[in-house]
């Protein structure tokens, strides 16, 4: 596996590899502090790619002034080890003069899918996301690019980009990987006590309680369902909740109950907030016919 | 020469140009009726490029609601014909639906550079020229990319978008062509009435101005030369300023004369209306040591 620091000898590298070989590139963009989330994102990459780069770069684009850039965790010799061990061939470590020489002025914005859930609480958050994912897409130019759907917003704003701009990308989402417990993986876990830890399991138990709903009742309100997800997290005393919304999937927009049968799929996204630690969850549901 | 309306057939197309050949992939994207000004950037990429490709779409997202979308000049018959003069080895030639099939919900937008000039004028102007050029950038993969200098500010604009989001295109940038008695080639040079036609001639004699009086006075301000350019073309009674702006380049800043020296080149730009026509012109000058 090599380690690439710069925009220049990535080019040459991949443009060296796609000069002899035929097999599709794949890229996984993280920001680090590896877990088995992105392990799976890999092995995935590794099964359907020829050449597996990922990419390890704490955004400051898509930090809001009062979040965590400065605190996010950072672990790089173990990000190496857990990406040479999941089959990357290539982990690209830009610093931030690399990928911000100058002021950037350009900003690739995308309206409507980011005016709810993470995109309301997080103003200018996707902007971030969606600038410097094009940048690593036009580094790398890979032919499938995979993320996880714990970050499903993410993802619906992403396959948006591609498709509106034409990226000659193919968005591979990945579903979501949990603690045996059920606590979605995610890097900022590490920030919980022990006490925020054990009772972060509401936030799975609430999505299961809501999946166990709707297959026992054919007709149901997203207000029933935000009801019930929310009265659940409400249970644990150190949580305080972001938001709770159903929305249909993958348009992020509210549905009436009454059309759910023209849905092909809904998503109840949620985020709380334990102490200072923010964390997201989802499940998405196909329903309809 | 080859005309193309699908992307699908585009990019199969310059694949498999590409998987024969390690030629650059040459692209001059245009809103069609084509004068020698765009046959310049055909030529110029003639002589650089393997695959020569020009793109014709009048592109809705880049007017404002009371500008000439509608109107604007189209006549893809003599368009086919210069294309081919010119030396160009695909047309691609989009409808609407085919370049905007549903709602497009991503913006490329640049601040900074887009304040001034066109930019003030026409708001959403220049998001919409980089969302276009963006999209045109992913169907194509040009190695070069061949714009006209008369829209500088465009220019500048795209050079920004390809840095901040490392595109891997290079942008060439082509010096204006004249009509012999000194008018600025333009598609809508063709709205002209006989005697607005006559008194446009002030715009070209107006910079000449600019120029003559910046070689003839080592000191100069910005707001000489644009006390000059005004004075001029407002000797012409059916023209009416949109602007005059003398500034940094590329930049586009405003500068102060006490800096001049520090100053790579400038830019004295100028639109100006003619009844229903808004033309405009530019001089770019190195100045400094």
């Amino acid at each position: 596996m090599e380690v690439i620091h710069s925009i220049s000898d990535l080019r040459a590298r991949i443009r060296s590899y796609r000069r002899k070989n035929d097999q599709a590139v794949g890229f996984v963009p993280t920001m680090g502090f590896l877990h088995e989330g992105h392990a799976s994102l890999l092995r995935k990459a590794r099964e359907q790619c020829g050449l597996v780069v990922l990419s390890i770069f704490v955004n400051p684009l898509q930090f809001g002034p009062n979040e965590d850039f400065e605190r996010y965790p950072r672990n790089a010799e173990r990000d190496l080890y857990v990406a040479e061990a999941a089959g990357a061939d290539i982990v690209f470590m830009p610093d931030i003069k690399e990928m911000y020489p100058g002021q950037i002025r350009t900003a690739v914005s995308v309206t409507g899918l980011t005016d709810r859930l993470c995109g309301a609480s997080r103003p200018g958050h996707f902007d971030g996301v969606a600038t410097v994912v094009s940048k690593l897409f036009h580094i790398v130019q890979p032919d499938q690019a995979f993320f996880g759907l714990k970050d499903a917003q993410q993802v619906a704003v992403i396959q948006q980009v591609v498709n509106d701009l034409n990226m000659p990308v193919e968005i591979v989402p990945c579903p979501t990987l949990r603690e045996p417990d059920g606590l979605a993986m995610s890097s900022r876990n590490v920030y919980l006590s022990e006490e925020e830890r054990r009772q972060a399991l509401v936030l799975s138990q609430a999505l299961q309680k809501a999946e166990d709903y709707v297959q026992a009742n054919a007709n149901f309100t997203a207000a029933q369902l935000n009801q019930l997800v929310s009265r659940h997290i409400a249970s644990a005393p150190l949580a305080t909740i972001d938001y709770v919304e159903v929305l249909e999937y993958p348009t992020l927009q509210p549905f009436e109950s009454s059309y759910l049968s023209d849905l092909s799929s809904i998503i109840i996204a949620l985020a709380v907030k334990f102490g200072n630690t923010r964390l997201i969850d989802n499940l998405i549901l196909p329903v309809g016919k």
